[in-house]
């Protein structure tokens, strides 16, 4: 059997997710899809508006074979170590191919530029060094580095779905077999559009619908799974955690803010004189808010911030991989039979008392994700892979 | 001038706290009455109803010329250490006499029993050491030491209040000088009685009257500025707070809870796992509970964790005290000028560069505190003592 992997948060599921696992199926011809999915908290900081079995579930009615939880060392983090965690579980589960949403309209060779970028890693460094000193935003920063080095892709970084397909790209390349790469042009609802037309929106938009209490508009653009989920479940955004923010700013020394992951630079003098002026989540991120620090960066600082993730804990996991199944269809099932044998990561199903050690960020991020409400259930502990019955 | 010690929590301040104060002056024949009074946490390890500054007025209005707080490092402690920092403020601000509450109906010579234990003290500890085997209750322990070396005293330590007198007498006895004391009986209401009767209550019948919403049954026993503060400020108590501890047992590790005060035996295990299972914090001090681990010792053991108190620094507020002024009345005014001169101890009037580092704690405890309500307003920093205008 052949597999062909996705990348994904689903926050929510929605129609063009929909739309991708099919695509994804017919471009690669393969006979399962493998979908890595961030847990509870996602790439840009935040938490996820529904628990990750919910949002596994919602994928499984949806067509994806095997969801395999994205751990929150590799989730929670810029496009470079999302991708490169995420393209490191499906290498070692075996996925052929990979096929992934793109917002740019030229045509680019994600694959070429994967090369290139393997090929002259010390080159682009030290291009981005020489840059750096105008302090301008990450993505204006590459697309300068790659208008010099490699003018003729005409790379633009300035969206978020290219930034991770090319880094998708340039991890890819790393391995002696890279997966075949499917691009997948987006045919409406850019990232960041946040009106509703026709039968696709962007979860951006679809999320300010559901908390603004406007479901009922959203039948159109959703799998039946999903609105009625959204209906039914506890939703969460970032002002439920932003009391444990508070609070974790206001009760640590600067000292102990520093050990922390990703706190550098005195922007732990900013977090805590902001903690103490700001009265929400939005307004403190505001406060923060400075042309290097953006708003993505912020709330990534802040999910480490309220994980207490220490610095030496990332590196942990990025060590120790492994493969955590959320649920499987009966043929992702028979592909997961066939890979075991091959497969070096640990593939995990359940908590024990031999991964609970390296599980300990992903266990403690379920238990800050349920401090968001008192109806989200227990998220690792006595929880196992959803088994979905043939379609 | 001569002054009068008191030490008090006025949680609120109620009639009998009223009778207390006019006691004190008129047994003691001084000019002021100095009171040293707990911040916004208290002895036994809860949040104050209403923050420091109203109490501190209450109190003003009701007859003490000076208000001083008590460290959070000295007030949420076991009555030995929170009588030792108390007394030493007393002693520190040249009070020649201390008048102080009991419930015990024999007379109890205070002075005699502090005298008897300073030279005694390593027999008791040795006594005391003998006797904890059999890990009963510290009070039980304490009257069977008492019972072998000093039968013919026939101490209880049964009664809250009578522990504090005797911890006084116990600290008093160690400066040059002793304060005089002044026991003063309680006519009615124990300290944990729970019904209202004619013109006195216990603060805990009365805590439990208003956040029953029952205030209006307790016109007779406050003064008119307690009954009209408790229907206008904020009002605090522990289940507002129990979130954030709940919040910071779950996002912390082991290693982390061990290196906390007074975090040790293995309790770290119990509160972590109490916290996943309560619902309130009701319920988690009934999980946590043994005979060991009394309620308040719970209560405090959970004040250390809400306000992430390292072991040292406590230390480092015992070492540096100071004199924080919350009030003072106009013959208070005169007699801090008289003392200004003798005082040994820093007195601190606000918050500045020089007092910062060692007033962490406190500002700290300001903080979280107001994380309890939004109504609740900065403790710290902008705020003066409170000058009354001559009664």
């Amino acid at each position: 059997m052949e597999a062909c992997g996705i990348i994904v948060e689903y926050n929510p599921f929605h129609n063009g997710h929909r739309y991708h696992v099919l695509q994804a199926s017919k471009l690669s011809g393969a006979d399962v899809v493998v979908a890595v999915m961030s847990g509870n908290f996602l790439q840009r900081g935040e938490p996820a508006i529904m628990d990750k079995w919910v949002r596994a579930n919602e994928a499984l009615d949806n067509g994806v074979d095997i969801v395999i939880e994205l751990p929150f060392a590799w989730a929670v983090q810029s496009a470079d170590y999302f991708a490169r965690g995420a393209v490191k579980l499906l290498q070692g589960i075996g996925c052929k191919s990979l096929c992934f949403g793109t917002d740019v309209s030229e045509t680019v060779d994600y694959e070429k530029f994967g090369r290139f970028v393997v090929a002259n890693n010390q080159l682009i460094k030290e291009k981005y060094k020489e840059l750096n000193k105008a302090r301008v935003s990450y993505p204006q920063q590459m697309t300068a580095v790659f208008q010099e080095l490699y003018p003729e892709m005409m790379l633009d970084f300035s969206s978020p779905n290219h930034i991770l397909g090319l880094s998708y790209g340039k991890e890819n390349a790393v391995y002696q077999t890279p997966m075949k790469l499917y691009p997948l042009k987006r045919e409406q609802s850019a990232y960041h559009e946040t009106t509703i037309h026709q039968q696709f929106a962007s979860a951006t938009a679809i999320r300010k619908k559901v908390l603004e209490n406007e479901l009922s508009e959203l039948e159109q653009v959703l799998p039946k799974e999903t609105y009625q989920d959204l209906s039914e479940y506890p939703l969460a955004h970032w002002e439920l955690y932003w009391p444990y923010l508070r609070y974790k700013l206001n009760s640590s020394s600067y000292d102990e803010l520093r050990a922390l992951y990703q706190v550098t630079e005195g922007i732990e003098y900013r977090l805590k004189e902001a903690s103490l002026k700001a009265t929400s989540f939005g307004e403190f991120v505001a406060i923060v808010k400075t042309k290097r620090y953006t708003w993505a960066r912020i709330q990534r600082l802040a999910t480490y911030i309220l994980h207490n993730v220490k610095k030496e804990e990332i590196q942990l996991v990025w060590e120790k991989s492994y493969l955590r199944l959320l649920g499987f269809s009966e043929k992702g099932q028979k592909y997961l039979k066939e890979q075991k044998k091959k497969v070096d990561l640990p593939i995990i199903s359940r908590i024990s008392k031999e991964n609970k050690s390296f599980l300990d960020l992903d266990i403690r991020s379920g238990q800050i994700y349920q401090l968001g409400k008192e109806t989200i259930t227990e998220q690792n502990f006595g929880r196992f892979p959803i088994k979905s019955l043939e379609r």
